[in-house]
């Protein structure tokens, strides 16, 4: 059997959130949202952000990043965001299609992450005129897609810049657990408190089923994002089963303690592949420069990852999910160990 | 505790499902439908339909309608279909959304059904020109919005007029298990036999907790239905637990024995009800003309139920769940025949 | 040479207009608006109407009804108007195209005008939820399709139910000249003071070469439409030809002339015609239920129309325009006195 | 009075073309094209381009921009073009807009012009997935929107690209003439024979009072433009008004003239500004470094004109319409000849 490091998305659901949607399979429930569990919501999700927010449900990140999106900006909006960002490459297109053909124009950035002075001359480099279309939002992702993390100051910087000039913020936080685990900060520190002003929280790659979450930190942000999502077809009648996943998730910081291992085991294999990484390990993914031939070596000893970059690269991503075993980590330890001559 | 008619959606989930979304969920799979359960699925649906289908496993009824739609129809297009129709009434204009501004054409009809020489008829009032838009697609739904049900030949003979033009034919089938239980037919004969191209394959009503499928039965109907269903955020990364779904609900017909006891119950409320049903009982629904008092005596018995029509109309719509009690059956023929004075 | 009467953009541009065209042609003037021609409009339309208004020159009639709605009405809202609308029956969809798929409600409704009591049953008949298109606009045209005029007061009761409910008032004006000149009132009396908030005043069938305009009787209405208006690659660089044309037609009042001339012309054939038409001639276009003899006999003798109706119906439809010649008119009374047998 | 370099769309409109609008001012005409001017269109162009060709007249370039690159890309689909694009910079994202949310992917590139490597690791970075946007299109613009011309061998070069990956190719023709007059080559030259697909062929810029076609070297790419330029109200009425300025624009090479009158006027102003010109001047467009003082300098002197690039950049373009006097040239030689001190 293969040791997979493809995805956080292969693994499987967490027990406690198995054994929510069990719990949650008894008698009727009124449909759209509007049942006991969906209620709870609003609750534990203003407690975890200490703040009131608005919470919606839906079933994928990408449902929850485009209409998030879709929701600040106009069909001749643009959202300024990283060219490694998930909404770029691999959505197929969904923020287009959301907002209605609205633009991402794109930065560049070390780790997946815009600096401030590169936003900065991003927002310099597109005026606003008739002509053109229209800056107003900027999205970031917490963790990166390099498995990078922003610290809280980080991410009140670009907030400022954006807030000055009309823009708002979102935050795609796919592994929004694995940031918060790491930094061991408050959610509020590397959200509102840093001026974010909308979160897509993941749960799925961190344990859920299929669970992600929209929240709005100022109500007015909300506008029209309850048509919005059910026009796309993302109002799911049975909601309760995405509430009971997110509330398993949040109960008894299950999100944190599977994340936190994630990211732990992680540290484990940026130890053993030493300066072969060519990104920091600050999350649960690993970017390694390995070369063909090593590359060739790990998938002949049954290691399941993605080849990373041009082709020829010689580079490979590893992510660890919540679940990975000893024996998968022990394993890919000390065959990087041996292939990269460390001991 | 109330009783619930108000939708099949208020229900749980069949055990059998969830034992098998329990099951599904060991170790990894790979994501976005590479995994062994979707494998299965086109192979199952193929069984099932005595012919090879295409299958898309996506998670709300309205997704699978409005997706089916906007690959059969260019924005410029116009779909043709029953005022009643979901599409029409509850999916906040997703059908227009996902096709890029589509037009839904209405039609009349009894029973929520449309007949031939209706469709005839709109087919004749919408000549097309460069001045109009073009309709390219008739969606009937079966089981009906009122309860209803077609025959196949009422389905073939819209069928051959819909094609002689050149237009496609899709199915809303959320009750589709409904239809085939009452109708003790083939799949096939109200489906591909019948001239029907694209089929909403409804799970979530009859005991799914959220699994659709869009069958197609010819290949090249497919077009870039992948593309579209990945840019509206309907490709579940974790697809396996939705293609579970799907293989447990036809296991052992247990799609038709649900549908069956739900048809069944249904048939003993109608009785009870006799002249009070407006409208044929042929699946799960009941419509009965009760006059606003015998609504509110209802209610205050504590069933639960929907207003049906225009306000003050003194219609009720009552759904029957795979999983109604014994009890709450009982209790509504015994209300309703009071109420009614029948005896 | 053939006797048109297919359509009032069949004819040429009055020579006024022509003048003032080549008037224009001196020198350099700045792009997209900019121009001293642009920058009169404001001012003679807000004298026109008695009333600041916002005005935006755009060249094609669907172009001013499809941004205007598009401003008016979200993606997931709805337009209700009159199943025979020039946005329902003419644009190949461009009203749902501009707003992102808003919906457009039909109505019936005698020669082509909505009844107040028919829009309030409308109104009731989709009353909003989240599973619904939002109903947020009206849109009537003045002259209608089938050439009636609404009085100001039916236009008002329209508005007043409108608004009551938070909907705004379009007006399709292709041939709102030839209504002033019939109703010989105040353009304000049939537009703001009768509750109308959007108004696409059109030129083009009357003298124009290519120029219509959208009136915005409240400048908070008038949001995003400049955006919306470059979008769909309505800004003209050299706005000026347009703006010019618009200021010779108001001019001396020459489009209450151009269009008085064709109403009056119009009463004439109907005086000619009698019981033939089926419809009301009050501006510039005759319905005729004729048979299709008549209408081979007509066209045997080089009258150019259209047929109306369902095919065989033996109905057709004449507009006389600005420039109809003496002998046309002349010529087609006398074959419709003879083929009528009226004398 | 000021002496105007802004823009070449600020010049009026030539003789010759008024002179055309005026003699098809006579008469009725059928519209929407089914008019002897529009019918005359294809066999001029098919001529021109020594090939037979389908042409659609529009008002602006933007649609025939947008609207060219809609028939050629699906939604979830992607233009690769230069960043300085007049399609990414000045059209408020009508390509999004019309093709129902495209993506531009964006290239660099010395004088706006895409270099065959460039485009080839803009495509090796681009690999098609269900997950991404697939590339479809390439768009390029002739003359460039930086005053260079692609060579005819260059063009082929990127088509063979693009053609080899299954993309297709479009032109900005804006300044097409300009191009043409510039290389002094058959218009097939650049077009089809180095494998351009659809044209957007200009003529407001250069003599036109608003024409400009979209000419498709292959039928089969028309597609369905038809209803997209219908649906995006942009078939003209009056359509005879549009096709008779360009039968005039191409009748005795008048397109040539005036595009040859305006190239050589900027060849004077770049020998005036000699090492001042920071890209070549090949077409009309000069830009210059010029420092913030002489850009004062040349305001105080009335000249108008554009900053270029960022705040303070000290950089200005000045566009040669083809009815610059003698006199604004000799102006503007001479004060940049004495700013630069060059005698």
């Amino acid at each position: 059997m293969s040791r997979y490091f493809k995805s956080d998305n292969t693994a499987p659901v967490a027990p406690e959130i198995m054994a929510a949607l069990q719990a949650a399979n008894e008698g009727y429930a009124r449909g759209y949202g509007d049942d006991p569990w969906t209620a709870q919501l609003e609750q534990r999700f203003t407690k975890l952000f200490e703040r009131d927010v608005k919470v919606f449900p839906v079933s994928t990140g990408t449902a929850a990043n485009a209409l998030a999106l879709a929701t600040l900006v106009p069909p001749y909006g643009a959202v300024l965001t990283h060219e490694e960002a998930h909404i770029v490459r691999d959505e197929c297109g969904a923020p287009e299609f959301m907002s209605g053909g609205a633009r991402l124009i794109l930065t560049g950035g070390r780790g997946a992450k815009i600096a401030p002075e590169t936003l900065a001359a991003a927002l310099d480099a597109n005026p606003t005129s008739v002509h053109t279309v229209q800056p107003r939002a900027v999205s970031i992702t917490q963790a990166t897609e390099l498995g990078t993390i922003y610290q809280p100051h980080e991410i009140a910087a670009l907030s400022k810049l954006a807030h000055a000039r009309g823009l708002r913020m979102h935050m795609d936080g796919a592994r929004f657990a694995n940031a918060v685990a790491a930094l061991g900060c408050a959610p509020a520190d590397i959200t509102w408190r840093a001026g974010i002003d909308v979160l897509s929280f993941g749960a799925t790659k961190n344990g859920a089923l299929t669970a992600e979450a929209v929240v709005f930190f100022s109500p007015e942000h909300v506008a029209d994002f309850e048509f919005r999502r059910k026009r796309a077809a993302h109002l799911l009648s049975k909601m309760r089963y995405v509430s009971a996943q997110l509330l398993a998730y949040l109960d008894n910081d299950l999100w944190l303690k599977l994340a936190g291992r994630a990211n732990a085991l992680a540290q484990r294999v940026a130890t053993a592949a030493g300066s072969a990484c060519f990104e920091p390990v600050e999350a649960n993914e690993i970017f390694l420069q390995l070369g063909d031939a090593r590359i060739a070596a790990l998938r002949a000893l049954d290691f399941e990852f993605y080849d990373w970059g041009a082709s020829n690269s010689g580079q490979a991503r590893f992510v660890v999910s919540w679940c990975q075993s000893e024996d998968d980590i022990e394993a890919l330890c000390a065959a990087l160990r041996e292939l990269l001559d460390r001991d």
